[in-house]
């Protein structure tokens, strides 16, 4: 047994079962390993952004950490944008990422370059498994490191040659005990259900994170049913249950103004397991804080503490344990007709009618895709997943590691063309895979999000030469040929039958489907 | 005149007109500036691997530095790869990052990260520019960092309010000057010419970065021609002029083997602006370094040194200025059939016959397109620019900028599949401006470098799982739709005589054509 097999082999014992992988040379011996191990499941990419947004996606949906198999420094650079939002959504990520042989680093090669340098501003742990002979232990600290509440990225450096040398002792380590989340002290509790009772409306929790499930919404719930209190959520989160039966918070939206209006009537903002909201960029002449500048924020639970435990602890303190929360119920809007042309509206509408019970939606829809969160609301209970951390790219990534996680459910991702560019190759390993996604492609053949930030910035006088900077229709991009070219079917719809055909049944299980919309 | 007018004023002042860019919101007023200065010319690419290596091709054949316009953390971060294959080539390059409002840091909003962090690895020279005040400083010392000798990657961030804001002085800062690439010692010179008198074919010159420019190549070539020394090269060089008319290298073959049998004569290796030569991966039982066990290597002139100078004082020293260099012959291999199939050894005899006097060749080949650079030593004169940091992704987009570089000049790609894909998005760039590029898809269908790789770092045993992680074929990519997707005109040749054509066609200046040629 060498070293790589010894770290394979420790992956596998905790629990790692999953690999996401664009190897090289120095890789070699840990992929040579796999045939040892067939319990370990190893999936390509053909960049290292498919990679990292899958291991991303994977970890939304099967509530545990994939490894992703990365090449030297570079190859590591070409997975950082995934791995912050892997970051922004506290997910757990193990990354090896292989290098030259500990004994070669000194002659400085073509390929050489500061891998830890490069891990760590995208990384909470990193480290260089130095031999054989402490791989093993490396490997069962990088889980237990990516474990550690909420979850976390660990970046464990894979030399060559302690991939290749037999380790002294075989022992294979065990993943040390990782921290169950703590509870929040009874106190704090105490204060935030005075602030409750006393604030009535004006008061908003904020949840994030592991409150965003249906179990710790509907207690969230409960305690508005109960007090009036306002449940809100960040624009983002990596991964919120919702639709019919579930409770439905309110989300912060995007613009600033629409943000700020959302929370003018808040007071007091009770943080649990969120940070208090923010402009996702500043703009001259707004502010930064979306809050009204009289609010109050109050930290409760921080991210890694338990969340449920402290809804539960203030569900109990309000007496709210029985009233029941308004849950919402199916109620889709009208679906278009079947020979209407297509619109924005019309395929919010199609979308929340047809989302089969279950579905996990990945919306990397930017600006074509604003629609579809509000409209889908009342659609068939179902997952969504957002780009967290505004690093484009994710969305087709995340939705083959969606898939690989839940093979059961029907993936759907809402994703603009603009941003689907970045990480193309995601398509490939849908198809290689066979994988149950549906891409309902957003192809308004530009960077529409810009052409209204450039006004927001207040950037004046814009010409053609900055107004071409955001179109991309010289030339347009066949995303049918593009699709197909990598082995994916793929449909451009005419009508809203048409739009609805191809979405059911791409949402069927047949394998993946594009589906080229124009908007 | 605000901070981005600012800065782009200086950046032409400074003799920077060229800027690949993929922007985003923190970006929008430097792209507003655009419009005001049409000198800067503004090319957008869909992926920040795209912009960094067309900023890499551009400079290599503009001998002077583009700037590139990157969106934050993440998105600088898409550029990692090829700032290392940049920075191997010695390359200059001024990178321009858009950042957060300094005020808005404070709050860590989704897209924040350490900007700086993730520059470091990459980069000679690094600032973040705080104010708009020192902006336009900032931006001329980034310039002045990128053409200290050899040529340095520059990295300047720059803050949303630093771009919007006004400076109080309108100065437009120039570049300080850049100090010439410092002189040789005389009595290193004569120490060389000692070894070089008393060691014959016994000594080496090891050349790279500026002497491997025709002049120098000649003068290296005197220095043989009189004393009978060989003149070698790294096996990857950021641009080789060759071809007939020019004075051929010895370059060190990539495989260890090869490497080992090409010096093994050597017993002095004098370094011209290169290192000495050293295994691009650490092999079990092989060694790191290639040159024999008893070599001395004597580093003469080091990379940022005048290397022509050092090249013409051997020559005055040797007293080799009337002895004449063998120069190359134009001598192609015959020209394979019209009705032959295609074989590699045919590709590499067309493109050795039919390319274009002043050809630039990107050679991203990898394994399919070992036997081109050889094949082409005595086609007509041409440049070769190499993969020089083994961060595969860099031929397409090195492709576009050397096309906007020198729209005088055709470019041909030698260009593997498996590389091919992780910046397929440069196909996009190369249709909108309508660029003068063959892409040579040497199509393979696998990762065939990784299949020897396995076996050379002695990874035994390897299955169905492990080869399958290699293969490119389920699904096959359809290359030709890739580029039509992308709106380049695509063909697929089945004998050597279609190729010929379609090579011919290519280079003919009509615009980018792709060959999807199997191997």
């Amino acid at each position: 047994m060498n070293g790589a097999e010894a770290l394979v082999r420790t992956l596998l014992a905790g629990g790692v079962d999953t690999c996401f992988a664009n190897p090289g040379t120095s890789e070699m011996h840990f992929v040579a390993a796999l045939d040892r191990f067939p319990a370990m499941r190893c999936v390509l990419g053909l960049f290292e952004g498919v990679v990292t947004g899958a291991a991303d996606g994977y970890a939304r949906m099967a509530d545990r950490p994939a490894a992703t198999l990365l090449h030297l420094g570079p190859g590591l650079a070409n997975g950082l944008a995934n791995l912050h939002n892997a970051r922004r959504a506290m997910m757990p990520m193990v990354n090896i990422v292989g290098d030259h042989a500990t004994y070669h680093r000194v002659h400085d090669a073509p390929l050489a370059s500061d891998v830890i340098g490069v891990a760590t501003p995208f990384s909470h742990w990193v480290r260089m498994g130095e031999s054989a002979d402490t791989i093993s232990a490396d490997g069962a600290a990088a889980i237990a490191a990516a474990l550690d509440p909420p979850g976390r990225i660990a970046t464990l450096v894979l030399p060559a040659d302690t991939a290749w040398t037999d380790p002294k002792d075989p022992t294979i380590h065990a993943v040390p005990t990782v921290a169950a989340r703590p509870r929040v002290d009874a106190a704090k509790i105490e204060d935030a259900v005075r602030r409750i009772r006393a604030g009535g409306s004006s008061v908003g929790l904020m949840l994030n994170g592991a409150a965003m499930r249906a179990g710790p919404l509907a207690l969230a719930g409960r305690i508005r049913a109960a007090t009036g209190c306002r449940i809100f959520a960040p624009t983002s989160n990596g991964r919120t249950e919702r639709g019919a039966g579930r409770f439905a918070v309110e989300r912060v939206p995007y613009v600033v103004d629409m943000a700020l209006e959302t929370l003018k009537d808040v007071r007091t903002l009770i943080l649990v397991g969120a940070r208090a909201p923010v402009a996702f960029f500043a703009y001259p002449g707004k502010p930064s804080v979306v809050t009204p500048p009289d609010c109050e924020i109050v930290p409760l639970a921080d991210l890694h503490e338990d969340l449920t435990g402290t809804l539960e602890a203030l569900v109990d303190a309000l007496g709210a344990g029985r009233t029941a929360p308004t849950l919402q119920s199916f109620a889709p809007p009208p679906m278009p007709g079947a020979y209407d042309p297509i619109t924005p509206e019309g395929l919010a509408a199609a979308v929340a009618a047809l989302l089969p019970e279950g579905a996990i939606v990945v919306d990397e829809g930017i600006t074509g895709g604003r629609r579809f969160m509000p409209g889908t609301v009342a659609a068939r209970p179902h997952d969504w997943l957002n780009l967290t951390g505004g690093a484009i790219g994710d969305g087709l990534p995340m939705a083959v590691g969606a898939a690989i996680a839940r093979p059961d459910r029907p993936v759907v991702v809402l994703q603009a063309d603009g941003s689907a560019m970045y990480t193309n190759q995601g398509l490939w390993t849908m198809a290689r895979e066979g994988l149950n996604v549906t891409v309902v492609l957003l192809n308004n053949r530009s960077y529409a999000t810009l052409v209204g930030e450039l006004a927001n910035v207040g950037a004046k006088n814009a010409g053609p030469t900055a107004l071409g900077m955001f179109s991309l229709d010289r030339p347009a991009i066949d995303w049918c040929q593009m699709a197909r070219s990598m082995g994916v079917e793929a449909v451009r719809p005419e009508t809203m039958g048409d739009f609805a055909r191809a979405f059911t049944e791409g949402t069927s299980g047949k394998g993946p489907l594009l589906i080229d919309v124009p908007i």
